[in-house]
């Protein structure tokens, strides 16, 4: 382990024991819930950084699937409280937000760091595309039975069965084509291990336990601190959830962008949110059966419309070819714009 | 003729025998509704084989010209029996219907086709591009209409004003590109006559009017048939007619793509597409003039949507330049999640 | 100055009297609305010719700054006395019209220009790319608070704050991106100035002075006029003012796809878009601000459709990488579409 790796699992350390301390000293919901969401990201990128540890080791046709399985951990343990609590407008956002956080907000961050450190960036991997076709085409799917819901056709009466055999056909779809997704990984050169198994095995144990704690906490904070701050759960779930829970781990596609490796950046970056539209949300929609609340994928349609903006800005900049620093300020203006019009409650 | 066209000339008239058979003899309604579509499907095969064979006869500027009168004679005869019966959201459907099966349905199963036996495929042809760039052109042109109605705007009182017009440019357009489009079939070679010409003529007018029969029968037993189905109308249309009358004769796409002919695969299959809203589209709104229930294209508003999601979908697997029977199963997997949408009639 | 220009000075400078005395005669409104019309269009291609002159004076960069600043000054100024009149809707229509017409209507004409003259062009300029792709996003963000309020979010009843929040975007954006558009100009040799500086100053003053009048003239006839000829005052703000005001000025575009230059075209046709997002609609939801009157950036939905739509158009016609002048008549076909749609006052 390096320095740097040291400091990472300090800092999520002190993160859970502050959130924790929080929790159970009953500290306003407010100062919770922020706590909580910092400890989730610190978590989140703890996982991230195991599954590739252990990616490492495996083979590369392995690490594939153990961090798809084990990736979306932290995100996965909160949309499971929500759901419990029948928060179902927070995991709706929290899944929609991550595709748009990933494709629009860490791309268009990714695109200002490789701007600014590069220069204009030019990107022509087929993978590159192929990933963004397919989270069109995800996005799409996704996007269906909201449509379909918000001018009132006959399928409206029958949006749980839709919404099944939707995530039916994505679940599918996510086995179908995890083979050619993980020889994406096979293009790139894999880093070798620097860190032992044991070390690897604990940090992900760790870190999985304690996204699920704090997980807890989060959502158990989330109403009332909200309601204090004015925030909409939308707002909540498309933004803070998405982004403790996903995009921080993506800061390492930023990194590469500033790298100068723009393919491989945006390879990263965009199949995190395909992988929350093919496995997250179908194993959503099917565990929520044994809740009390179960999980639709009618979304209120400005979060259908959002996805589908995204994922056609994302095809756009990607089939561009080029990056500059212009073009990521105007993506994460976009963004502030998305995020400003779901900030209200009422 | 080889030995496969006599089995295919053998089929189609089995078929409509027993067809024939379940109307005369009441059938229910069911079975009628399921032998008419398997005989059109098959005479729609006929049709597009023989206007094939004619046009290697004529040279290919005739040849165009020629397979976009008579290649849709099938779903033709259908919707003029259709709107008699003032069964107009059923032509609706089946007219978007034809343009989503080719671009995502059909244009999957060549995806996959060529992607299990060729690997990834690549292509490059200006023309494919530009196909598919026209039709996403005249999907724009077929919602605005739709959308100026779903939106309440003061032009939802002047629909069939607004739709004649559209039509217009529509018709317009296609005698405008009509040449350009010809010259599309310029840059394969077309493989020499099989049939004499007396044979061509023959099939030709034969699967004609065995069309138009077999249409009558088909489009009387629709209502009763999808009732007892509880399958709804909009699904007739846009599932069993779009597939019944078009998407079969499209096989040949699905072949070259299997051929490892990427380029004209994707040409032929979207520019029947780009036929049925440049061509059919318009003459059937005119023709409705003349019927008692006018055709007007203010669609069911998700129709419209549908129709702009597939071509955004076409345009953006098109431009990617490469294609994998991953890619083509999310594609089949979006037409079955619009499918599903649509089952339900109440 | 050339003979042409003499020509042009003198034309513009008989409309404005014509217009004038129309005016001052109390003349039917449907005649001033007219004339005053057509001498808005002449005096802004006097104004855009006066800026280019200035401009290949002054060095490459400060021209841009000056383009964009004085270049959409006919617009503002029938912004502005619409918005002193109350006449938001037109102004509203008119700032979506000018993205339209110049991504749609000028765009086909450059291309039926182009391609009837020099047949199939193709261009590959990753700028003529990067201001399409900037285009997408800008409509995109304009579009977010029209769909936010179509669809009864809560923001709907924020929707004052959320056009400013998004005009700050927008603004902000523009002041970013400026350098890299203003780079945008570097790339093509700049032509020699042909007036003298002194020349220039009159004819820019002379024009603007010109515009402000002429505009409030057409502002006060466009009401009774529209209603004189039943046409929608969302019609008259979409076509006719976003004609006059600014794509009769794109005439160079035109011309440019004429002499076989097209991506030099498309940059300005599709810059000439871009900078009324970015930063003449900004300015006016500030200045609005002064007026009795606000302006937001809650359009009527269908406008913020149409604007998605021709945003789309324009990518998949830019990315193609080639034209037809087949293609740019089905981008007119849908232009006239769109114009039908709105036609309508009741």
């Amino acid at each position: 382990m390096t320095g740097r790796d040291v400091i990472e699992l300090s800092v999520a350390g002190v993160l859970v024991a502050v959130a924790a301390t929080a929790h159970f000293v009953s500290a306003t919901p407010v100062l919770t819930f922020g706590l909580a969401a910092l400890a989730i990201a610190m978590l989140a990128r703890l996982v991230g950084a195991a599954t590739e540890q252990l990616g490492s080791r495996v083979g590369s046709s392995a690490a594939g699937a153990i961090q798809s399985a084990l990736g979306n951990l932290p995100e996965l343990f909160i949309a499971l409280f929500a759901l419990r609590k029948g928060l179902t407008l927070v995991v709706q956002s929290a899944l929609v937000g991550s595709v748009i956080a990933n494709s629009v907000f860490v791309l268009g961050l990714a695109f200002i760091a490789g701007g600014l450190r590069n220069g204009r960036q030019k990107f022509d991997s087929p993978r590159a595309r192929l990933i963004a076709t397919l989270t069109v085409l995800t996005a799409a799917i996704l996007a269906v039975p909201t449509l379909s819901h918000a001018v009132h056709t006959t399928a409206a009466s029958h949006e749980k069965t839709l919404s099944l055999i939707c995530a039916g056909v994505l679940f599918t779809l996510f086995f179908l084509t995890l083979p050619g997704l993980l020889a994406v990984r096979d293009t790139f050169e894999p880093e070798p291990a620097r860190w032992s198994l044991q070390v690897t095995v604990v940090v992900l144990g760790g870190a999985g336990v304690g996204a699920a704690f704090v997980s807890d906490w989060f959502v158990t904070a989330l109403k009332p601190a909200t309601e204090a701050l004015g925030m909409s759960e939308i707002f909540a779930g498309l933004i803070v959830v998405a982004i403790a829970g996903n995009a921080v781990e993506n800061v390492v596609g930023v990194q590469l962008a500033a790298r100068n490796r723009p393919d491989f950046a945006i390879s990263v970056i965009v199949n995190s949110a395909l992988q929350v539209g093919l496995l997250l949300t179908p194993v959503l929609v099917f565990a929520s059966l044994f809740f009390a609340t179960s999980l639709t994928l009618v979304f209120p349609t400005l979060l259908a419309i959002c996805l589908l903006l995204a994922a056609w800005i994302l095809a756009v900049v990607v089939y561009d070819g080029e990056s500059t620093w212009e073009e990521g300020a105007i993506l994460v203006g976009f963004y502030v714009v998305v995020a400003a019009s779901f900030w209200w409650g009422a």
